[in-house]
């Protein structure tokens, strides 16, 4: 059984500490009783306020028309240790397969959306579909991120970044520049 | 005077390689005569074929206007050689400073766009905009990559993450989980 750890409340305006370094996150949804869990990599910030996040959900994926119709999920930081359940969740269909039994996952309750939290992942954050002008040309959803939950420790979780092939690279050292930042950049 | 790494051409369809993992990229513009550099984090992948990428470009960047008029970019991948230009850029404006003469960068010729490359840069791509649909409401692009110039050595560049607050997180070590893939996943 793998740690649930420890979450806090978080501003949702700072969601980009987690998601801008661009780490792969597993993205829950419920729709008619049904849960599932995707892996995903296509993402990007799109606004501090509203906490705004744009999702490359592809339209052959499970997860997709369940996104699309409940007009909800919430994106979940996997860390290193959750590696091989972040590969075989990307590599089998919620159409054949209960993920969180699959994979020995906890879905936890969420506080504004159907979807359920991942409890083993370092951050959940629960999404509402904000605008969907772009997904019937490049399956592009903008969510607003409504309630984050994070875990308050380790600072810098360790990540899971795809460059496809099979292979990730982790996130290493951090670098502090912030002297160097205008007081208004930071 | 930094290294100027080789690069060849790549597959624009293997831009995911470098840009999923999220890097901190370095995006060179022209319009008239004049050039920028900005420092950008808010970018996803969004399809393999044609060679589809977002970026948030916020609106009151100089960069904005010349990449929306010219209807081109170029996206140059920095590694930790250059985090102290990666910082700079970020924080001037091109509005007052010429960023390739401040940050001694060298402008190289793009064989598709106006748009420079950047030769300090592992990686560059050149970009044509392929959808501004969503500009107007989220200072979101969608561009083409429709030439990929890629350093052959290291295979895995130590690129910069942003997580915001002046720190950077640094790609470190490499998992392989190929193995774990099905093959029409890889």
């Amino acid at each position: 059984m793998t740690h649930l750890p420890e979450k806090r409340d978080d501003p949702v305006s700072r969601v980009r500490r987690y998601l801008e370094p661009g780490p792969v996150v597993l993205v829950s949804s419920a729709w008619r009783g049904e849960t599932n869990i995707m892996t995903l990599g296509w993402h990007t910030v799109l606004e501090f306020t509203p906490s705004l996040v744009g999702l490359m959900i592809h339209g052959g994926a499970h997860s997709h028309a369940m996104i699309r119709d409940s007009g909800e999920c919430v994106i979940n930081l996997p860390t290193t240790t959750l590696t091989d359940a972040v590969v075989g969740i990307g590599n089998c269909s919620g159409r054949e397969v209960d993920k969180f039994a699959r994979f020995g996952l906890t879905a936890e309750p969420a506080a504004l959306v159907a979807a359920p939290l991942i409890g083993e992942c370092h951050a959940s954050f629960e999404c509402r579909l904000h605008d969907d002008a772009l997904v019937s040309r490049y399956n592009f959803f903008v969510f607003e991120v409504v309630k984050a939950h994070v875990a308050p420790v380790p600072d810098l979780p360790e990540t899971l970044h795809y460059t496809g092939d099979g292979v990730f690279v982790v996130s290493g050292r951090a670098i502090d520049r912030s002297a160097l930042f205008r007081p208004d950049m930071l």
